[in-house]
């Protein structure tokens, strides 16, 4: 049996079941959006790492080495914002190819720094790749002791909501791949820069953890469908979306207008836009309001969290049909 | 100018250049075996990363998958123990291709966490990677707050001490690569399994920092020459070694006579035993001779630092040539 026949989901699940228990101090091991380890009275370490392989995840021509450094750093510090942890120190492993030159390094290191805002390169490790650009980063975070925001901890009647883009980063996937055709240069470049470099949410997460506002949140690398869908099946209860609440962006609503498509299905099955998706409690939704308008972020409410499970979608009242599995392969052919 | 021009070391004093100011929280960045973050009063945060490229630093017909799986993590649970932390949870990301065996990675992981002995796989990432095997390992440990053992802590008029074996990983070596004509069979699986198998001293690491009987260590990842040489430079003075106090295991001296070869060589200059080296002062060393009895540990005093620079070994009193920068050419052709 090999690889491809069980997928990564299979994969993983064989990994997991050879990883030993995840035992105290280990508070989360594999299976949220980063790690826990418990390490005292004070505060707890989040970890987290991905790894990217040139002509896999990205094509070397097509992708510019700062927004490849901002990128790959961005996509880690999304998984620290949607644990409400501080990131505190970042590695990065190289694997290169020895012919390429010094000055793209250089220029993805500025990338990579510049979206860190200050979080240090604390180490890593830098080896010879013979067949293409090799990527791997590690961050660490701090929480308090004992708080993390976890996908297992929504419960029903919670408002569901979104903090940053969705769709943006899709839509300019499909210009970057020649999809679309785009509507004018400006919109264009707005919505490239939305998946080249992608704002991970590390003030709002940390906001909703320190304050006390939610306890459940996942960042959106995957679609919202199917990062609402890994709430609920963590959380174990359900998630009404409401279609007309999911905020677009004038250029995407431009491109999907120019092109014939529906906005939507970027916004709901879109991924990489690394926005930041919680739940808060009614009792809580004052404090987030007031806290909102004092650090002057966007975030809407867009959905609740019921009984039951699987995510549905209703669009002015009416249910839309998603597919099977949170996908969203008949969205266009709803009734 | 590009990658192969400037050499790893000049890419990393590149990287390094723009890595951040490394500043507290963060207590050691680049340039210990590992990095240190303080998070409270209790416990700081040891951390090592390493990335592996198949056909670089393995190739996959001539390594068992569970002896990859073993080395992969021993060679970081190496850098936690060089510090004298105990390593509390493991990151494994997998670059594979499709169409590897399943089995292969379960095998794989059994050898992962067989030299883990109970350390939980806390998290990773599995993606595809369309021309080989890419294995990034990353290790967190705990020390107690404040203390470490580090690169740049030695002084002169300590002892150096070494534990674990030196050379016979180099011999595995070159038996593998069809370097030497092995004696007999049962040597030649000892000295593979050596290269295969590597023993990281995590114990000894933990005893020396948790005892306060040592403030300076290093694995004997690149060699052990190398390696003193790194503390030398990092605590701003000279070593002296006697080589005839570095133990020899049967086998390496065997393997060394049967085809000609001084397995001193080996010893000074072969590299991947991860061997635990440290400096100890005078008053520790009754305090260290009680532990090593108590704890069954053979670890052997092999010279001594010395003001000055550089490393100098003396063979039965008389100074040996090796060769410049900390380098063993011209050993074999000494006077």
């Amino acid at each position: 049996m090999k690889i491809k026949d069980i997928g990564e989901f299979g994969l993983i699940e064989r990994i997991h079941a050879k990883a030993g228990r995840s035992s105290y101090p280990v508070v989360i091991g594999i299976g949220d959006d980063a790690s826990v380890l418990d390490v005292g009275p004070r505060n707890q370490i989040v970890t987290t790492t991905d790894m990217l392989v040139e002509g896999v995840h990205f094509l070397r021509d097509s992708i510019e080495p700062f927004d490849l450094g901002f990128k790959s750093h961005a996509v880690n510090l999304s998984d620290i914002a949607a644990m409400g942890a501080a990131p505190a120190q970042s590695f990065l492993s190289f694997g290169l190819p020895p012919d390429m030159e010094v000055e793209t390094i250089d220029t993805f290191m500025d990338g990579f720094m510049e979206v860190g805002e200050g979080v240090p390169l604390s180490g890593g490790d830098t080896v010879s790749s013979p067949h293409g650009w090799i990527i791997s980063v590690t961050v660490i975070g701090t929480s308090p002791a004992g708080r993390v925001l976890r996908r297992d901890s929504g419960v029903p009647g919670e408002t569901i909501w979104l903090c940053g883009p969705v769709g943006d980063s899709a839509a300019g996937l499909s210009i970057l791949l020649g999809q679309t055709t785009k509507v004018d240069e400006q919109g264009a470049q707005f919505l490239i820069k939305s998946h080249n470099r992608p704002l991970p949410q590390v003030r709002m997460g940390r906001i909703l953890l320190e304050a006390g506002i939610s306890n459940c949140a996942i960042d959106v690398s995957d679609g919202l469908l199917q990062d609402l869908g890994h709430i609920c099946k963590r959380s174990k209860l359900g998630a009404e979306l409401e279609l007309e609440s999911i905020p677009l962006s004038s250029p995407i609503k431009e491109l999907a207008s120019a092109n014939g498509l529906d906005p939507y299905r970027w916004a709901l099955r879109g991924g990489e836009d690394y926005s930041l998706l919680f739940t808060v409690k009614p009792e809580n939704e004052k404090k987030l309001l007031r806290v909102l308008e004092k650090e002057e972020i966007a975030a809407v409410p867009i959905g609740r969290t019921v009984p039951g499970k699987g995510v549905r979608v209703f669009r002015d009242g009416s249910e839309v049909e998603t597919g099977p599995d949170g996908g969203f392969d008949h969205f266009r052919e709803r009734p």
